[in-house]
């Protein structure tokens, strides 16, 4: 399989043990695509000219010579699989750190008591940033998803937001709403909910988050939690105008399936879609101005600014990093990308 | 409705009492589309976090914050609705004047005693010069249209011109022809016929003009007027390299009315197709050339080289304009461009 | 018929007596594509106002005016007609030289003893040397066209090579082998075979060559020719970054006659795709790295690595040729290109 990541073509493939592994997508002899090539057992054999590479990215095999040069070599990438995803570090792999991946049982995703699904995958023409800014400010739900999901929801909540070294988080309380159209049937209820929901972002690429329901006692006050929806948004830069966008979602409720799940996720890709209309629409207008648009900040957008100085930070630090290796061991950032 | 129009993204809607609206087809907060977004009364509500812009550009509501900011607008864009054309002027507001826009009755569009209705509408990959060039020089007519109205056209006929301070004209006249097969059905005549056909350019984007049939008398003298058909060419620029080109026409014959037109239309625009196949290929070969052609000026170009310099003329002289705006009050120059 | 030749549209049509013409595809009045015009009797009219042009490129008609200018002419390009492909001279004309055309009887095209016809032509978006390397070096046969014709080669045989002034040819010994699946059936010889399959190279475009079956004794020696397959691969840069790619084949077999050669064309066109491919996504993976890809050499590299020395050797001269010729006249470069 190729993908493009970070402006780079990576080719991956699984070894007969089924682990995965990445390697540079260009041959270095005639620049043939290695993500359009060969796995044989556990390497991958170019299309082109049949030139071998094992999984650490070394040259294995020429057909047509005896001795395979140590130059004859391509770059491997660190990966991690977890659930249905692999991690992947493009950064120095000296300094690739699996702690820190976010921590897949705390956001829910392999807690057994959820039950957890890929809910669709789209390669989106636009910057990646964009669709970072989508997912930090969810006012936009009310108006962008007007016709899909957006109904019920209302924009003017100023929402709660929440911060730590490599996460950035906001949330949104609605008191005593209608329980939300897309739920209603599934937990079988149909009164006034109290409804919190909010994202996550672990940086530099996963917001997870969650809906959650509390029923709303006739005396005011909230009453128990009828239930949690998980939502997990994974935005992996492709190339500088484009990304790949992974969406996952999952649930608690025991006696609820991956058949609601399929269901419920039939029901928030048309919304999905419209993040991807939005995200390409913006790209659009601001190719049109060589990408730096003037920009009007409003209130909601406090989340927004604080995920961009850290992205600024994080790619600041990771240079430095790359800068004083030589002489020590800094502090690992990840520069982690979600694929599928 | 958006339209690119010089390069701008332009949203175009109507209030409430129908009169229309153009704004700034970029929202100053994340760049999406207006003109892709929801008309809420007189205002227009962006499709993404639902801010709200007046007919005037100004913002009136943003839903995630009590304030709108006097800087939360955008540009509103000066317009007339005349017939079924919209007109904008995309230069200094101040300086708009509607006066400038070509008389409507005078060209035989608003008069009652003709029939009037668009022809087509054609997107057009080609620099807006091209379509002028074409209209300005009509010897092309024998052979690009060869297969659609140009049977029995003459290119030869060196045409009389003629120009005023912001028009220019040119008008061919054929003695003692065959009634062009697109008419001889209509005005039911088959037999010779002296036809005088001309368009005049009001400056920047409208081509006006007739087509006249005249009885040949068997002495060899000009009868009765048999008929008149109407012929509007408006050529708006969309980006550096593209044009919309909005075609009309018209005639005056009583006992025919919007059903002899539409056929009409049907019979004319394969020939459109042609002039917009030709701006193509052109805008193809000079691309590759950075958009800088050796040219051969020819005899016929005489129009062409008039119309060339009227336009450069005229945007001088609206650079000068707008730099002396600031002590006085110049004289106006009419950018306009229509839509439909 | 337009065809774009080294960054340069070219019209080619055939005069009353059949020879062919090739003009600057450009009219110089409006940049109006020639080769999507209309051929009048030996001239070209272009299609939009009319302008004729003869087969020596100068202007012989202007339907509008009575004179028509020196000025008013195009490039003609020098052509040779040869089987059934057109050369054509993009250098100098006074320095087109014939005899720099490859022997067609030598190269088995034009011996009556054999019978020969077209593969197939393809447009390929990829520069021309991609080409010219892919068959420089036929070691990739045994894995780009694993699943058409590469079955039974191999890629670790040296390939002796040889070289001439203005030519670069590769040869491939296999002794011993099985006959392969697409001659065994036409031959009617199942047993074991020496093969020997080369191609040649005149430069700056053809590839010639033939694959020549032997019939392996009971005791181990060469026995008798059984046959013997002609394959030439024209190749012509269109843009810098694309090519018009022609195949031929042809062979000797008496008894077999253009309805075989259409069967094994049809069997190797897929392979012929094939190399379509692996140019096309070598181009998207270099113009991602402006077309200075780093490039690992091996050993099979040998005759592509003389080729491109070839070239250049080859550019440089007409370069130096084109500088001295107003004093003298010096050695002609052929800069053929074949079409169909």
């Amino acid at each position: 399989m190729e993908r493009w990541l970070l402006d780079e073509p990576v080719a991956f493939y699984r070894k007969l043990d089924g682990s995965p592994v990445a390697l540079d997508g260009r041959c270095p002899h005639r620049s043939f695509p290695l993500g359009k090539s060969r796995v044989v057992g556990d390497d991958i054999q170019r299309g082109y000219h049949g030139l071998r590479f094992g999984p650490d990215g070394a040259g294995t095999h020429i057909p047509s010579q005896n001795h395979v040069p140590r130059v004859c070599r391509v770059r491997s990438y660190p990966l991690v699989e977890r659930w249905r995803w692999v991690w992947i570090w493009p950064g120095d792999p000296e300094l690739a750190d699996e702690s820190l991946i976010p921590d897949h049982f705390a956001m829910g995703l392999t807690d057994p008591r959820n039950t957890c699904m890929p809910g669709c995958y789209n390669f989106v023409p636009g910057r990646y940033m964009l669709m970072h800014d989508n997912l930090f400010d969810l006012t936009h739900i009310e108006f962008l998803h007007a016709s899909s999901f957006g109904e019920g929801t209302r924009s003017d909540i100023v929402p709660t937001h929440s911060e730590g070294p490599a996460s950035l988080g906001s949330r949104h309380e609605q008191f005593d709403v209608e329980t939300p159209p897309f739920l209603s049937h599934a937990i079988d209820y149909q009164g006034r909910v109290d409804r919190t929901f909010g994202l996550t972002m672990a940086l530099p690429c996963l917001h997870h988050g969650s809906d959650d329901i509390f029923a709303r006692e006739a005396d005011g006050t909230r009453g128990a939690l009828l239930g949690s929806l998980k939502i997990f948004h994974a935005v992996t830069p492709a190339t500088r105008t484009s990304l790949h966008y992974h969406f996952a979602l999952g649930h608690g409720w025991a006696h609820l399936g991956e058949e609601f799940l399929t269901g419920l996720a039939a029901a928030i890709v048309p919304g999905i879609q419209e993040d991807v209309f939005a995200a390409s629409e913006i790209e659009k207008m601001i190719a049109h101005e060589d990408g730096r648009p003037s920009e009007l900040l409003l209130a909601a957008d406090h989340v927004c600014v604080r995920g961009r100085r850290k992205f600024e930070t994080m790619i600041r630090a990771e240079a430095v990093a790359a800068n004083n290796r030589a002489e020590s061991r800094p502090q690992p950032v990840l520069e982690a990308v979600g694929t599928s």
